[in-house]
């Protein structure tokens, strides 16, 4: 608290640059060819509070995919849609230590209902169970929820659906399985279409703060000072963020960093602290942090990203444990 | 903080009373015979503040076997025994989904590092890696570590160490597996006899609630004034508490009730509140909790326990999300 | 071979009538409506020897459909147009104790190779290696080689194909997953395709019969004069049908029985007896036998026809044992 | 059959003397320091005919211990000494794909009874079945009934036993499963004593030969004119070295050997030849054969042994299919 803004802006890139160097331990995605293409040295990272104030750093402008950051916003939204037993009757809530296209327990665990929303089998069906009638009116809804949220509008880099639509197979063969269970509330080439659609969506650093903002307030948006979703479903998020949102890293990033976040193979990270976690921080009163780095570990993160993400958290004293 | 102390302790005496209920939807573990004679209607709960307040409720009275909650403490002790980084070496810190006693994962990942501390294949090597050349060197540093804590001396219910003693097949079964995969510190008979006893140490709901106040304070005993253990295992202890805590349904509690916490089949539930997950509630500086209600659910959880802590962390707006 | 061939035949006739009581205690495939709306208290036998002499009982005139008992004809099929090396490196010979529908290994064991082609994860990746550019080309090629055998036009039965094509989930999830691992040889449609039409080709217990006669013959067809496809082709073919030919019964139908065999969930089950096999039954040269009892059991073989053959084996010391 | 005696001693030295360089290819056991220390280039094969006759060549002096081979002579034993019923409520007799020592199945199919009895956890199930009170009444049987088999005392090796208990951690957590799950007859340690020292009974290739003699002719020893053990289990024992007898190979050595075989990590190899499998063979009324080559591959089966049978069974025409 003591920290100026000042400072903390230059500490923030002073950390960007310091571990900028990280990126050469990962790769970016090679399975999306349009993921492949990124420059796997670029960092940024973004932090907003609750009054609005945002500091920042590093390649700020650069746009990329949410990926499976989507799963967070996708599972608030058919929550809100649907209600909170319909989904869970469809999804359960419990981390699993698999990779996050393993199709493995869908067979293993009968009645092969998908173990989480955060690996692909449950966000597919996730995807499949939001309000509309088409894929297209799903994804609308999608878009207009973060509109909501960021405050502008957000498109849907065409290349890059179209990339992973082409070499969705072992997506396809999930949601394929999900529906011969009885899983999938729409036909699977709907469901795919929606959830590789939401993928796709580009932001920047500072849209990724501003929803990890909200979901950090328990979906009260600070500055439209309106309650965008239910506290309860807030919390929701967040307990399945610490607990499966790094994908089969989540134990870790727990234990060693401490805060509700998601990460996407494009190397996205979004972040959500409650106030409470960030009382001796800069923010007292709670942020949301984006970060983007699109060199990933074999696992799917951000190298660089969670290095960064872990020193502010450490120096910072951000932590909900 | 508004609720004075009396109304607490009749809120938490009236909670007990309507929770008793649940306990007809659970019955006491039925495969260890000296558990299996405990009374299925029994209930009780106690929380001590950073001040030495305590309140509590039901048959508080009643001692009860730590079981799993054990494995926070031999977890904590290991790492201060060890180091974090030997301990990592040999085990993960990653959630599984599986049963507490499941040997698929030992098989399946390779090198057959047990996923975490908290299932029983972790526990087991946890337990092999404490300080002390015999199996007696290690329960008795077990014992003195909790006697710092609770500040009395505990002691080892021989029935329920030998019941278990006799039927620990599958633990065997876990603990040479893991001999042959390297990862035992000392010899199959050994380790299991420190876990076996660990599991019998005797204690009653106070002494619960001690232990996770210190938990909750991050190592540092309140009322001694003293650092027990190191902040950052401290810190681990809790994550892996909601990651990995309550059996695999880790994932729904965390969702539900969203604080650290430990169960046993014994019907025992360990619940650190840190200050600011109770910023709103009668303990604003942090509270551990002690529950004990031995008719739990096909999982392991104490059935009337969970649904009390529930009523307990809604009421009192106490999480760490 | 004292047995008079009247006697075999009024024997035969005796046996169907026993073992019809036997269909009660199965049903017909009820995942495929096609199949759900046949009489589940039909039963049929036809055994036709090396001279071309055919002894028959019970409902030989009913019409079924091949459904898993293609796998064998594809199999061998595949061999002929790419070669031995080339099948056996996109497909294992191994048997799995798994379900036919089981997708688990293609993931737990890496590479993801099918471990058989009598299993649909196996069979559909040999359907897409069959000669042909399309799957009607396909599909035309299977019809020929069966019209080579049985000396007659088979046809698909389209209302079948159409049930099975309606509802091939999870044979999709299992053809996208190969896809995916890269063990398809032409896109998953057009295999599936090939797949699903394969087994709806219709027959009866003679046309069976017929082909299990020029598997016994090591691929000689003894009526034509005729080697229709080689040795070695044949006697891996009946290796398959002993390790994997009736589901996950196979050890017990090889421990129990001795013969090559191999069921389809229309309760078709296909055998061939070679010379040596049946040196002492009334085929002492060798045989080809058809059965058809359309209620199955829970793993998918009919009930009233293995009891049948087991009845035939045994009776006539039919064994490769 | 026109080959004279003389001509195939000569073929069978110059085969042993031609895949001797593939030991080569393998190595010796080397997870059991005794087997670690034997000569890898060593290659031996005896062939015993129903009137007695032998022909031999390579190393047929050597010494070497039965390993998993004896898991097809308790299982004959177990048979005997229980019934078939009792012996298959307790093992069933389903390959399975799976590594000799694999654990998994016990877990993830309940209830848990192992899938066959040639895989470590189905062997030690029937090694506890054997009639006896004692790990060492039930040995003495076994060896009583190879010495009737074989006409000559056998011992065991006691340093490949000890080296073998002190190494046996994976076979204790097996045997610990099964006793958890209730398929144990007897103690852990006392079923662990009986299966390795069955394990660890030395016999040379003729002693081998003389054994599956008695097998291909359905328990009847053609010297002793006696039949040792009935047919139906003579039936079976050979139905399951054909499904599981060459580990997680079984389903290839069935495709291009195609006779039933045993193999052991020591470099064994047992195979029955009935005489309708060798009818155009130099053995035409059936033969056992008895093969030795410590380089193992990775899958446990004698690498020369493999190659050496192929050779055999083809030149010779031996095969049941």
């Amino acid at each position: 608290m003591s920290t100026q803004p000042n400072h903390q802006h230059h500490l923030l890139a002073q950390w960007v640059s310091q571990y900028r160097a990280a990126t050469k331990e990962g790769q970016c995605a090679n399975y999306i060819p349009a993921l492949a293409k990124k420059d796997p040295n670029q960092l940024a990272v973004a932090i907003v509070g609750t009054e609005g104030h945002e500091i920042k750093a590093g390649d700020t402008e650069e746009l990329f995919t949410l990926q499976s950051v989507s799963k967070v916003i996708t599972f608030i939204l058919a929550c809100m849609d649907r209600g909170l037993p319909y989904v869970l009757e469809r999804v359960d809530v419990e981390p699993t230590g698999d990779t996050f296209n393993s199709i493995i327990r869908l067979e293993s665990h009968q009645p092969g209902k998908p173990f989480n929303p955060m690996i692909n089998a449950g966000a597919i069906t996730v995807s499949s169970m939001l309000a509309g009638h088409s894929p297209q009116e799903k994804v609308t809804k999608i878009l207009q929820f973060l509109e909501q949220i960021i405050g502008k509008q957000l498109s849907i880099n065409e290349e890059v659906f179209q990339s992973e639509w082409q070499t969705a197979n072992r997506n396809r063969a999930l949601a394929y399985y999900l529906m011969d269970s009885g899983f999938l509330d729409c036909p699977v080439e709907a469901a795919l279409e929606v959830y590789l659609k939401q993928c796709a969506i580009e932001v920047n650093v500072s849209d990724l703060a501003m929803i990890g903002l909200v979901i950090a307030n328990d979906g009260y948006h600070p500055l439209l000072k309106k309650q965008l979703f239910p506290k309860q479903v807030a919390k929701l998020a967040k307990a399945l963020m610490v607990t499966c949102g790094m994908y089969n890293a989540s134990g870790k990033f727990a234990a060693f960093i401490g805060l509700p976040a998601k990460s996407g193979v494009s190397g996205a990270i979004l972040a959500a602290v409650p106030g409470h976690a960030g009382l001796h921080s800069p923010f007292p009163t709670g942020c949301g942090i984006g970060i983007y780095g699109p060199a990933i570990d074999p696992i799917g993160n951000s190298v660089a990203g969670v290095q960064l993400l872990k020193q502010l958290a450490t120096e910072w004293d951000m932590t909900i444990f």
